[in-house]
């Protein structure tokens, strides 16, 4: 058989069954391959970063390994900003990336790039596959990407159209070094001392892991704390309570004020999203002791166990939980606060909320926490646009559950294609946009930079209101039916009404 | 001063005045310099591949160095595939990309990333900007661009916002060295005897330089040849009649067959866009002998000058010319030709035509040959969806000439977003979308690999049918006045519209 029907099968006997696409030219064979196995899910984006963001948000929801096919260096430029969101979320996600047959590499062709270096320059595993070997280069690809990884595989054309290469076996991937003993111990000791935290990313904020974070810390006493933007994290009533660092310094120094001992367990060492110069760059007070238990990347789950075992969870233990709390029914006219209580009142149990709000977060995730149940994905890499494909992701990986996405007017213009793929798809995919339009945490930051007199040049690169964009017209030249509202008695019924139908919906939010 | 002030300064200083943006809070120090002289043109981007491939557009008309502002790894990489497409064009293109301040970078903060690594992956020439010499640093990155090459100045935040900087002076470029003129005198007898031709690119094929490139085919016979896609060609009737290369191989093997003698002068050797399993990478015979007398990205313009006098020309040759040729009025149901007829029958005098409509390009570039005198600017990298941005570029550049943009459905969707630039600035655009519903390019490359009964996973991939486009609304929505049109007449009525007012117009074009 030929590279190309080796690679589909090799990712279809390694479970990864879904791929977000975007192919050209040069992956040809691979489409006339992957078109003879209708049992591989083709995702079309039309453009390339709604596919990554799809793959990433499609792996945040299944844990398995995300899948996205691309065209030549373009194609990965195109995706790379999205491909830097899943590494920043700790996503495993298979890139295969179309080149050039390798004869072809020694004429300048119009599409020929750096392709290993753009690659490179955001992927932790790059391999070219060769004749003969697209199978086994498959499935060592998604080995790579398993634990958590982007593995980005450069498929020449003439290795997809050589024949006599086979599928290989996944391959079992490297065993876990067990976690120390003793320094769970000596941590689990720390985690009992006052004012001790212990911090949490990646997969220790849902599912059973978050389950016995919190009875660690029913049995510590410590608080449970994760970082301000989350790959999935556990939210609405029930959830084991795990408080999220603010985005601005102030109000994340005031968070950590009191924390003596912090533990990271799989999470990073907090960090200001960004430096100015009269802040440090980290919100961690110099008497605050850190300790590394497993780094972020590393083999949380392991260290998390140790824990459990070294401060003697039993299970019986009940974990600190949030509160069921349903806001007012907002009225008048709109406002972050007003957005957050409609999206509480609207969120249906097991619900997926995307989160893209940017300036407008803080009030709209705190009215949101006390929800129905639900999992909430935040923007992980800073990278925006990420919000409308991870919702697309999302639904595919999830057909039987809700998505809700909140974006800013700013950020959904990047990748504002994702609208088609929804209605493509048919995804039960309720966008909301937040229309302040413009830049607004760009004009806070310029505030905060003490700049008075904004002037020309400065608006003309910070507000997107001439001409107004028209969300309803964008969200309908995609094939999305979509309406405007300016009011949370309108915002509360769009919701209800989007809630209650198949298939994706757009809110334009005029605050 | 601080560095960005420096920046910003020593930018006008050497003449580069209009910057294409899509910054961010790393930039906020630079954003609030460019505030400060409003001499400098700032135009937003609401996605930075609009950016990049405006600064192409622009810098292809100037024929000068473009400029952008880009956010960090993330915006470089949605910057990424534009910035290809002016590489391959040789353009010359300074981006200016924040970073964090050097001391952040000891954390993992959400946005850091491989930013060296993903511009030296498109870029010419990188500096990372030091603190105190800022001003220094930009003049390097626009001597570096010059020459028509990608420079990236990476801006940490810090060295925008230190005092004690200063702007430089432009610096000379570096002396160009003198053409050999035994070499000159060489090609010159090659091109003289039969079976010779002279391939030519970049600034050749425009301006005094394609004038002079005609007198040399007048005094020795030759024939003048170009790529296929060309970053910039004077067309229309008048131009110097330079042959463009098929797309195909076969329409360019046929193009080539009897060309004994190729002389490249600041010209790629000619190769196909794609390697197929059963054709070669280049459509050059065997037998043709070729002599590189000025490479790819060389100084053109100085063996031009060498050859002219080799050859002996004078000034009185009179260059081969493309005859005036108006199409008759395209009637009834639209097809390629009958789109080429209207526009060629519409495209006034000095109008830029900006050509991305792929599968289709042939019968309308030929239809278009013949109209009033024109520059055609083309997709030099293959990497779809610069039409649009690109027609921004040149529309700032030439505020007093028209631009057409001739543009295929699936490409314009990658850069859409363009659209709202184009209502921002007034620009005089008017675009025509070829709606065929589909990568059509990609259904007749399937067809020509032999697979037949394509299925639903290969369909997926390659129609964008369901749901349907609406331009119109998409136009809308991006503050673009627009209409659909389906028949000869209506095109041809919907461009005398569109060409007879101020601003951008979209028409829907379905096929």
């Amino acid at each position: 058989m030929d590279g190309a029907t080796a690679l589909v099968r090799t990712f279809l006997g390694a479970g990864v069954d879904t791929v977000f696409a975007n192919p050209g030219t040069s992956e040809m064979h691979l489409v006339a391959a992957l078109d003879d196995h209708p049992d591989m899910r083709c995702v079309l984006a039309l453009f390339e970063g709604g596919a990554t963001g799809a793959a990433d948000g499609h792996a945040r929801m299944t844990g398995g390994v995300g899948a996205v096919l691309l065209h030549l260096g373009p194609g990965f430029g195109n995706g790379w900003a999205n491909l830097h969101n899943a590494r920043k979320a700790g996503v495993g996600l298979v890139a295969v990336v179309g080149d050039h047959a390798r004869r072809h590499l020694a004429y300048d062709a119009p599409l020929k790039a750096d392709l290993e270096g753009v690659a490179r320059s955001v992927s932790h595993w790059v391999r070219v596959a060769a004749r003969g070997t697209v199978g086994t280069d498959g499935a060592a690809a998604v080995r790579a990407a398993a634990p958590g990884r982007i593995a980005t595989l450069v498929l020449p054309a003439d290795a997809a159209w050589s024949e006599g290469d086979a599928p290989a076996e996944g391959l079992a991937p490297p065993e876990e070094e067990p976690a120390d003993r003793a320094r769970a111990a000596a941590a689990a000791e720390l985690l009992a001392r006052p004012g001790a935290a212990l911090m949490l990313d990646g997969r220790m904020l849902w599912g059973e892991a978050a389950e016995t974070a919190g009875r660690i810390a029913a049995r510590t006493g410590c608080r449970l704390m994760a970082p301000h933007f989350c790959a999935r994290i556990r939210r609405g009533a029930g959830a084991v309570a795990i408080e999220t660092l603010a985005y601005r310094h102030a109000g994340a120094r005031e968070a950590l004020e009191d924390v003596a001992e912090l533990v990271l367990l799989g999470a990073r060492h907090p960090v200001n999203f960004f430096a100015y110069p009269d802040l440090p760059s980290t919100p961690l007070p110099a008497a605050t002791r850190v300790t590394e238990l497993c780094p972020w990347g590393g083999a949380a789950e392991v260290w998390l166990a140790a824990l459990a075992e070294a401060v003697g969870v039993t299970g019986q233990e009940e974990p600190p939980r949030v509160l069921a709390r349903r806001p007012e029914a907002p009225r008048g006219a709109l406002t972050a606060e007003a957005v957050g209580a409609a999206v509480a009142r609207a969120l249906p149990e097991e619900a997926i909320f995307v989160n893209e709000a940017i300036s407008l977060s803080a009030p709209i995730l705190a009215a949101v926490e006390g929800a129905a149940p639900h999992d909430r994905l935040d923007l992980t890499g800073g990278a925006i646009g990420d919000g409308l494909p991870v919702a697309v992701g999302a639904a595919v990986a999830c057909p039987g559950r809700r998505v809700v996405a909140v974006v800013g007017d700013g950020s959904a213009m990047y990748t504002i294609q994702c609208l088609w793929t929804m209605a493509r798809e048919r995804l039960d995919v309720t966008v909301v946009i937040l229309a302040n339009r413009g830049y607004r945490i760009l004009q806070l930051e310029m505030e905060a930079m003490g700049k008075t007199g904004i002037g020309r040049n400065a608006r003309a690169m910070m507000d997107v209101a001439d001409p107004e964009l028209d969300f309803v017209a964008l969200a309908r030249g995609h094939g999305v039916e979509a309406l405007r509202v300016e009011t949370g008695e309108a915002l509360e019924a769009a919701l209800a009404g989007a809630l209650a139908v198949q298939g994706p919906r757009l809110i334009e939010a005029v605050l």
